[in-house]
């Protein structure tokens, strides 16, 4: 991935995922076999097995590690948050960011408690992307960069990466993202986000179905899709995500405008998530109908809505808690445990 | 709680019943007031808002802390055990305490991981308690007295008290509990346990309308169902949860086994569990339908069945993410973050 910093071109990222690594089949048969001598029934801590197992799969190594997980939040800021699309003015971005530099967001909270090493990545807030339902979002080279800025992010010796995004109005780019790689109506993808009354939501939903419209003879493209209706830190998502597939880091996405841009690849190849998981089911309504599009069960549902990672992070506790059972626990053989009777 | 170790009689427990304490409303109204204050859209953190204003209402203070988590586990035979209603043999439970001393077991991974104190309980192994098909569990004295030894486990300054269990055939026990509580079709209370095949599974349904048939007699008194059908262990954690009641320590459950306790007292009151939350919903399918009864939703669904505090624990996570968020969060004010816009 060092070469992320040149890409300037779509064309660049296409090449990509044509070379999607696999998972490492032999580290997974490894901590299978491991789990199922476990003190403790077979398949008795339920999702906790196939998440050891899943980031030994991904990891390559047994056991797997979560001791400091990567947190990447990335914000950028929209050329239709002027059109009040949120409860809450465009200049709130660049203040949540300034809040996250001074730790008193969420998501400082979640990283300090699972010792995640945090970073913030602005990109050009001073200069939101094209109002999407009146121009694309970006140009191809703006989108490229923005992808390979967030290919950039994912350094070597991450054992988990977290992912999350903040941008005033983004849930509006992320249903546009949605409508335009999935279909539907409009208002299937559109909610309260930051908690919009009905009558607004109601114009949300007319400027989803606009910018749609707008970019309708590029909905084939999902990359396209990405740079018509997406925004920058909806792109860097993207890349982050394409360039840990690429060192074989497993990504623990967070809610809706964050999977939102994780569909991007889905819809480019439907294994381009296999080293992905959704940490929650976003109160955001279209998170439930995106996840059922791209066939991903989140771990939990816990109506949460703010983005920023804060889903992501709260996941990281449960890759922790499965990492160590499956490091930590006796083996029947060890601990002179019982194993099923031979009646059974 | 001084005298939990005098108490010799079902009497002595119907009594404490009479005067469990409320809730702290002025400490919940303190912890509503700031959560409205903290960087996020209102209600945006969904259910850990909702952990941090519950656990603050419980420990009538605000912050609330979850630093020194509490986790007693429960172990007892049971005399049904021997009929083969278990993919385990009876000395597994004390070969699994055996485990749970010397650290092998998920709990103990669970607990170090969420810092807490862990704490195994042997009820007198050696001597299951009689095999309700045939007989009684307990003597009025011995029920009795089981609770009150899960009273004493109940130690002033425990911010939050996670309960489990550990005893082969006591998902016979709960789902006896459940089907003499709550009606129904025996089936519907019975599930794969540790992991019988099916021609098991249904001698375990007639083991269990068996019993409840048997103790016809006494299914209005929810105390004497407990008696009837239960287990020292069950017993204990309806006596755990009780003793917390009393102090006002809120109480994590966890899976099929342990909430069937719980319901004992709901069955005696429906507001003994204010103080409680269910931790995860058990793979058990019974856990489903028991939950429903009782009218409680629990933290995460992760497929676990194993017991013995597990979920508790993975739910304890979770009110460290609450109350981190709780605690550590800026306010708008202190972030000079803007609030919602005017048009709203």
């Amino acid at each position: 991935m060092a070469a992320a910093e040149d890409i300037g071109s779509l064309e660049e990222i296409r090449d990509l995922l044509k070379a999607l690594p696999e998972a490492d089949a032999e580290a997974e048969e490894i901590a299978r076999e491991r789990q199922a001598q476990l003190t403790k029934p077979a398949g008795s801590l339920g999702r906790l097995e196939e998440l050891a197992v899943w980031l030994a799969t991904w990891q390559g190594r047994n056991p797997p590690s979560v001791d400091r997980p990567y947190t990447a939040v990335f914000a950028g800021n929209h050329g239709i948050a002027a059109k009040g699309v949120s409860a809450y003015p465009p200049e709130v971005t660049a203040q949540m960011v300034q809040n996250f530099i001074e730790g008193g967001a969420a998501v400082n909270q979640l990283c300090s408690l699972a010792n995640a090493d945090l970073r913030v990545y602005e990109m050009a807030l001073e200069e939101p992307t094209g109002d999407i339902s009146e121009e694309p979002a970006m140009s191809e080279e703006d989108c490229a960069r923005a992808m390979a800025y967030g290919m950039m992010a994912v350094e070597s010796g991450i054992d988990v990466l977290a992912l999350g995004e903040m941008g005033i109005g983004n849930t509006t780019s992320a249903a546009a993202l949605c409508h335009g790689l999935f279909g539907g109506a409009a208002a299937d993808w559109v909610g309260a986000g930051t908690g919009i009354d009905e009558a607004r939501r109601a114009e949300k939903t007319a400027l989803v179905e606009k910018a749609v419209a707008l970019h309708k003879g590029v909905l084939d493209d999902p990359l396209q899709v990405l740079r018509c209706l997406g925004g920058r830190e909806l792109a860097a998502i993207a890349g982050a995500i394409l360039a840990a597939r690429m060192a074989r880091t497993p990504v623990m996405l967070d809610g809706y405008a964050c999977t939102a841009a994780a569909a991007v690849l889905h819809a480019l190849d439907p294994k381009a998530l296999d080293h992905c998981q959704v940490s929650h089911m976003s109160a955001e309504p279209g998170h439930k109908r995106l996840l059922a599009r791209i066939g991903m069960r989140p771990l939990v549902d816990l109506d949460m809505r703010l983005g920023e990672a804060s889903g992501a992070m709260v996941a990281v506790l449960l890759l922790k808690a499965a990492v160590a059972c499956h490091s930590g626990m006796a083996t029947f053989a060890d601990a002179g445990v019982s194993g099923p009777s031979e009646n059974e």
